[in-house]
């Protein structure tokens, strides 16, 4: 009898029809012979509403009052799924996520995970009970009620699955898997049977929007076989594991886009040592994830510093540089441009190929595309492109690396 | 500096308006020099959403579940109110039922207090936080969330102001106080400065709304002192303690009624032992709350039961009965009679006073009302009556004591 992890998120448990539908399948997925670990979030919709009634309350929320107000959102879930099994006469029992002894550290609306003890769930699964989890939250070890963030019941589903050593952890989302590419952009993208976990982390941190990092980090650091698969259909996802000698013999797995990027660039910096530091260091301060950052020596003899961010931090960056260019002398200057996008190829197989980069230049070239800047990874090559033709980039390169044929 | 609990029912919290007015009282309390600790209940209409939501689910959802569900409806308060605080620039911190430390046994959907862990809430006050408790809701030792049925957060204020020896707790509500009559049948009834536990309980007992008896028993267990008052405006209530030498001296403190009252008469039933615990055993079985019970010999050798219930159970009580009268012989019928209503008047100074069953009785008859049953306790005489007469009745009885008018 293997035990299944099924993680199902806020739209899966949208209204009380789907929550029958989510309950029908963890029936059937325990009547195949499997014991059966749901992990649920919030109902779509309950987790805005409670943000609303506290912004209208107090202009900045406290973290730890937002924390015991949010929380309540997926212990109604469980409630609510467990209802809907019992209905269906399956024995089954609702775990909030101290119950799960989710135990958690870090500050209050993105907790990190600190350990687990699943004394109870396993106490519970050995009287052959279907459990619900709560997702999204834990407690901390002096038992406030903590919340995990972004993609929370994913990390959830994931650190059940390492706890209780389940055979398979599944993601139950509202796309098939992981595809070469997102189909809505290139159509004939084709649906990955496996794909490694640093090549998932590296889509995920380029604009792939199916899991955020942190999860795909914490399975990779368990060794949690995950699969990302349709909560509306049966057939078979994507599995993210470990890579193997099996895998899918390919130099690129998957591209992905991320659009609404900016770049600023930094000229006339004095060649000294600490300027990037300085520099950086403003950016990091206010709170501006940089992506791309690229740095260079110029003709004339200053230094350049380029990165890219998210445009609707420019105008943030562009007041926290204000004093250290005005600070590093009258040469210093900063441009920046929006209306840009980033495509990065993905694939371990580059490790061991060469001519990679040159293939995907060409292919863009031969498109009339623009490459603005480059950054490249042991695994992975982004390049910046107008966003404008975005869409054309990802089709030409998608093309260039024959992803859309399964390999032989 | 008075360490003060205050408790707040659904309709006070029950618009993010009401919530920014609960603050601002608690608030002013804390400006008056108080330590202070708010018990909550859930928004008004949260708790019977959440209940639709589990009936559309299952036609009979398991009790261990609605506690996990109903008992967000305060977490979501007790955030929403702190968050109200904070705006008000008061340092205040939510304590969900589990972090109060309060631990429950029995049934779910009805637990009850078996101990208390004040030591969390105790650490906060000391760093001079205000609180604002989650009422309602305990979890069992073993970690499983409880939620402590009708009256839930007068018991949780109650517990609290026991646990954390506080000099009062006021039960903040939609009415003013005590009062010698319900004001809306009887319009010169006199709001109560004090009336003792026993009293209350008996009042309680007997259909005044005001508090569940089982808070006011954990009250007198306790000998927590507590204050009725109105949520809406800064009158002093009725104080509710235990019986002292200096409190108002009267015969009787307050008559209540009850409505929708029906009532059981079994008649020819053989004079033997055994039968009344036969009889009573099937109504208990059938989980019917039983109010009066009287029981004699007829004149014709057989003894006669009357009992009285609330009318909606009659119908459940006659099934219930049907095998047991059949097996009683030919002679044992059963009557039954619906429509009418219970007056009680209540006091401790009834202990030590002759003659106040026949003054009672006296201004009924005056008032052209007959009397049904009868049945006296210590410090209690109910009678039933038409329940079309109820009202007169009430004032009758009222009148004949003097209520309205504050004793010398």
């Amino acid at each position: 009898m293997a035990l299944i992890v099924q993680k199902y998120g806020g739209s899966s448990v949208g209204t009380l029809d789907r929550i029958r539908n989510v309950a029908a399948r963890l029936l059937r997925t325990r009547d195949e012979g499997n014991q059966v670990v749901a992990v649920v979030s919030a109902m779509a919709g309950v987790t805005d509403e409670l943000i609303r009634m506290a912004r209208e309350l107090s202009e900045n929320p406290a973290e730890r009052e937002l924390d015991v107000l949010l929380a309540t959102g997926e212990q109604q879930s469980i409630a609510l799924v467990t209802m809907a099994l019992h209905d269906m006469g399956v024995d089954a029992v609702s775990i909030t996520g101290r119950q799960a002894g989710i135990f958690t550290t870090g500050s209050h609306t993105r907790g990190r995970i600190l350990n687990m003890d699943p004394s109870l769930m396993r106490g519970f699964l050995n009287d052959g009970k279907t459990l619900v989890v709560a997702g999204f939250q834990g407690v901390t070890p002096n038992g406030m009620i903590h919340t995990l963030g972004r993609g929370g019941s994913d990390l959830t589903a994931i650190a059940v699955a390492a706890a209780l050593k389940a055979e398979v952890c599944q993601i139950l989302t509202d796309v098939d898997g992981v595809y070469t590419c997102d189909p809505r952009i290139v159509p004939n993208a084709r649906k990955l049977p496996e794909i490694s976990y640093d090549e998932m982390l590296e889509m995920a941190s380029s604009g792939s929007k199916v899991m955020q990092s942190r999860s795909v980090e914490f399975a990779k650091k368990f060794g949690v076989i995950f699969e990302v698969r349709s909560s509306l259909n049966d057939n078979p996802g994507t599995l993210v594991l470990e890579e193997h000698p099996n895998m899918e013999n390919v130099v690129i797995r998957g591209v992905s886009i991320e659009r609404s990027q900016a770049r600023v660039t930094i000229t006339g910096i004095p060649d000294e040592p600490g300027m990037s530091g300085r520099i950086l260091g403003v950016i990091g301060e206010a709170e501006i994830n940089l992506d791309m950052i690229i740095s260079n020596i110029a003709h004339d003899g200053f230094a350049r510093h380029s990165f890219t961010m998210h445009s609707s931090d420019l105008g943030k960056a562009q007041a926290a540089l204000k004093p250290v260019i005005a600070a590093l002398g009258s040469n210093a200057k900063v441009e920046t441009e929006g209306g840009i996008a980033k495509l990065s190829a993905v694939g371990i197989g580059m490790r061991s190929h060469s001519g990679v980069a040159a293939t995907m230049f060409k292919a863009l070239g031969a498109a009339g595309i623009n490459i603005g800047m480059i950054s490249t990874s042991e695994i992975k090559i982004a390049v910046t492109v107008d966003e404008t033709c975005i869409e054309d980039a990802a089709r030409a390169v998608h093309d260039a690396f024959g992803l859309d044929k399964r390999p032989a």
